[in-house]
């Protein structure tokens, strides 16, 4: 039996000032690092060890996950970033303030945007400020599959060989795992963990620095779940 | 041509209280914080872009990583851990107040112990408090293999094989990589890179938090050296 704890990012700095992120790169917030201890804080008091650790390559999660590692004294457990962990791809939305782009769509394209299951936000263009075709950190990706936007279900997809690669073959050789990664990320993890529909995925709220603990039996099949506070 | 960073972790809560620390774990102090923080504003104002960040097991380099990282604006990069970048194991030495021990065993004996090449400290009993026998973090270890005491000579055999393995290829596929280590893991990699003496090492002194960057040809002659500061 193994564990997997899931961890969204703490508060960043654009949630503060409500911006959509997506690839772009804010930092954690003091409120997103406080967060992030607590977490490490509550690992260590429930015992748990891990023998693997997954991130983003998004400076907020791999913090959170840093954070959340020392604070339960296990700094030094061996960690792998991934792209394919990243937030959902805001398209062309990145950058922008939340509240403004409602009045400017309107509320409801808006909320189509944010939460529908396979609805695409208008992608990107490579000429934006917040645009990650030059960022050298996509740099050995083929070009053509950097995403310009992305929905819940393409996110999916990308996660999806991430599991299957590394996370799976981890917990099925008796690994603890810990995931720091995204709201959207860490969704699909939990949509494809728990059987979750294409409807119901949408609802699914996950709490900024809260570890989330799975218990797993040797067909990887949850046996326990469990939210840290 | 590839560039390596060679950086000794910043000042240690055990610097700070005089101790013989080896592979025992303090965390850094504050002052270590700032010199690593340092560090990493002094990569960035020199564009150093790594491809590839190696680290000991060791909280206080893992750390100093970390934030010469963060600072430089790239914690994305892919880090790996290993036990072969620790630093020297101390042996029974480790924990001990460094003046205590000068009184207990007489200055030029803790000078040899600190200094020679190799002669060896005594060796750490199992039951010690400070003992690494039943640190998780070596489990994956041959148990035989876990040094119960270490010269620097014995150091510089167990981290070769790193330079072999990872450092040197990553560098002839001019990948920049950083460094993050201790003083004397770090001084058998300088030992070797710029092939000093078993006399002559001995008095090499690297600063906390002091970036050292080497060029590389195609060949890993160094073609250049800087202390950034």
């Amino acid at each position: 039996m193994a564990k997997l704890v899931l961890i969204r990012h703490g508060q960043s700095q654009w949630n503060l000032s409500n911006q959509f992120t997506g690839w772009v790169d804010p930092n954690l917030s003091e409120k997103g690092e406080e967060e992030a201890k607590n977490a490490g804080k509550l690992i260590k008091a429930k015992g748990i060890e891990f023998d693997q650790a997954y991130t983003s390559v998004l400076t907020r999660a791999i913090k959170t996950l840093h954070f959340a590692l020392e604070y339960s004294d296990q700094l030094w457990v061996p960690e792998t970033k991934s792209w394919r962990l990243n937030e959902r791809h805001y398209g062309a939305l990145q950058g922008l303030n939340k509240a403004d782009t409602a009045d400017k769509y309107g509320a409801d394209q808006v909320h189509i945007w944010r939460r529908s299951y396979d609805v695409l936000p208008p992608a990107i263009p490579d000429d934006s400020e917040f645009s990650q075709v030059n960022d050298r950190r996509y740099a050995m990706l083929d070009p053509h599959i950097v995403p310009k936007c992305e929905n819940l279900k393409v996110c999916l997809e990308r996660v999806m060989p991430f599991w299957e690669d590394h996370i799976a073959p981890d917990l099925l050789a008796g690994k603890n795992v810990i995931i720091a990664a995204h709201g959207n990320s860490l969704r699909a993890l939990t949509k494809y963990i728990e059987g979750i529909s294409d409807e119901d995925i949408i609802n699914l709220e996950m709490k900024t620095g809260q570890p989330v603990v799975y218990d797993f039996d040797e067909k990887l099949n949850v046996v326990n779940k469990e939210k840290l506070s």
